[in-house]
């Protein structure tokens, strides 16, 4: 018999590795171009460009939800790594860069073939809603050969997004790193990542959420969208049945962290300033409910630290933390 | 052995009878008249006039915490009593005659001496905050003899406010009615009232909610003064070991009932127009819940018609509804 490999990670997320290219355009761009504001939605290599040309000058940045959410972890302090899938262009080694240079370890080699590294257009309308259309490409090539089980097998949590349901054989490595992490001993993690996606896909989530989640996380659109019911409470009353922790982001009406009898009501934290871009706030809110969940803080004060990290990135374009979350959180983690 | 009197009533509310005075006055007023914005000040006979004579023309109106509630209950169709003291004056004429034709019963004879009947001198100012000076007069003087065991013993539910515990004789009537509502096999409700009145009597208060109080109405920041923290979360996982039913309102933020492993997070409901006036909002919460419970509705349920009366409420000046509760809640109530 071998000994377990020890747990040296706090968090491995596994997600689509993407490059967000923000532009600032008005409420008529979305009409003229048939995009629903605040949603995410695939988009062909065509469509893509299309889109791409007709947007104004714009910034790369390197984005992805649960990449992003394994830099706010890594800010927290904690030890995270990210598995994802690039090509070797120049967009994939901005991401290798960005996320290496934010403390979190990718080893997930670039492929050397296929479609190019995935972009997630982002149009920042002036309410500070942000509207997306993804263009997957290499991301959605990722595949259970990725995931790698002695590296999942090193962390406490692995973390997933909805989004790898999007593709078959990313679906695949969801599945097969989910298996992995119980088979190791390690919690799973669920981000449900848009409604529409939840739309997409609702009866596999129904059932990942009964059978192998141990934490979800979702805001309110995605909790409603997930159990068809119009009231949070009702979507609160069937989650509380369903899995061990829920994360339930409100926006400005604050989480809801329930597990079982043990019920939190959580309050956002204050922005400094004007709330520039909202949606990075459910990555990030993951970023600091993990990093407390992995060590050893109850569920309230992890809900506190998720409020923490959300309110720094609404402060900010950008869905990665501009300081360090591990100083913002010195205060809460005494 | 003689048979328990049948239970003809939902509710019956012991409370402060008072009129409220209303006029619409500046910050300024409030800063001229040492006046806390938001809160609850009692004033003697010699305070009271002075403020109401530097007041504009004002509006005069029944009112009384658990009065409102009282009438809240009725206009959704419950059976409900109150009992408080007048004078045999005109105000104390007025407030009857409100009461009865909003279709609760009030038996309480009004007072042949001592002091006038009580007044709620309310200031509103531009920002629809209600700032309250009371004046007791004859309120004040319920005692334990006021109360009448048979009705007590005929209703469900036996509802107090807070307030009574502000002068020696109202808070014997508080505890003998606990006491005879128990003894009926009855449940006790208590409205915390506000925050500055749990500060003058915490401890009374916190021995109450362990040992006498099934159902609990507070406010975020009543709540939070009663145990003495700053976040409402903390307030909340005090409380659940603390009583049996706990209903705690937040303004915008809705509200969250909770007992025991059962949580609900309710949200407001829309409001039709501008916001007029807000401090009926915990009254008539309060109503539209214990209809509910006194009428077999689940506690998320009771929350809602809680949400819903509370809607109404605020649409206008005036603690009391103008339309029927029960035509609003319909489509909860199917």
């Amino acid at each position: 018999m071998t000994a377990a490999p020890a747990r040296t990670l706090d968090v491995v997320g596994i997600g689509n590795a993407l490059v967000d290219v923000l532009g600032h355009e008005s409420d008529e761009f979305l009409a003229e171009h048939g995009l629903v504001k605040g949603a995410m939605a695939l988009a062909d290599t065509d469509r893509a460009h299309d889109l791409y040309d007709d947007m104004g000058p714009a910034t790369e940045i390197s984005g992805g939800s649960a990449a992003n959410t394994m830099v706010g972890v890594a800010s927290f302090g904690g030890q995270a790594a990210f598995v994802g899938r690039v090509r070797d262009d120049a967009l994939g080694d901005v991401f290798a860069h960005d996320i290496r240079a934010a403390g979190v370890r990718f080893e997930t080699p670039p492929a050397v073939e296929g479609l190019s590294t995935g972009r997630c257009l982002i149009v920042v309308t002036p309410d500070a809603e942000r509207t997306l259309t993804t263009f997957l490409g290499a991301a959605a090539e990722i595949g259970p050969d990725d995931v790698g089980p002695d590296l999942i097998a090193s962390a406490q949590v692995t973390y997933l997004e909805g989004y790898l349901f999007d593709q078959p054989s990313a679906k695949e490595a969801f599945r097969f790193a989910a298996q992995s992490t119980h088979e190791a001993g390690g919690r799973v993690a669920l981000t449900l990542s848009d409604s529409f996606c939840v739309d997409r896909h609702r009866a596999d989530f129904l059932s990942l959420v009964e059978h192998e989640i141990d934490i979800l996380f979702a805001n309110e659109h995605e909790i409603c969208a997930l159990y068809e019911v119009d009231a949070f409470d009702a979507a609160l009353q069937h989650v509380n049945h369903h899995c061990e922790v829920a994360a339930l982001t409100r926006s400005a009406k604050g989480s809801v962290v329930v597990s079982g009898a043990e019920v939190h009501v959580i309050d956002t934290c204050p922005v400094d300033g004007a709330v520039v871009d909202t949606t990075g706030a459910g990555d990030q809110y993951a970023a600091g409910f993990l990093y407390g969940f992995t060590h050893g803080y109850d569920l309230g004060r992890c809900g506190q630290l998720g409020s923490l990290a959300a309110s720094e990135v609404i402060s900010h374009l950008g869905a990665r933390p501009e300081v360090a979350l591990s100083d913002l959180a010195a205060s809460l983690l005494t």
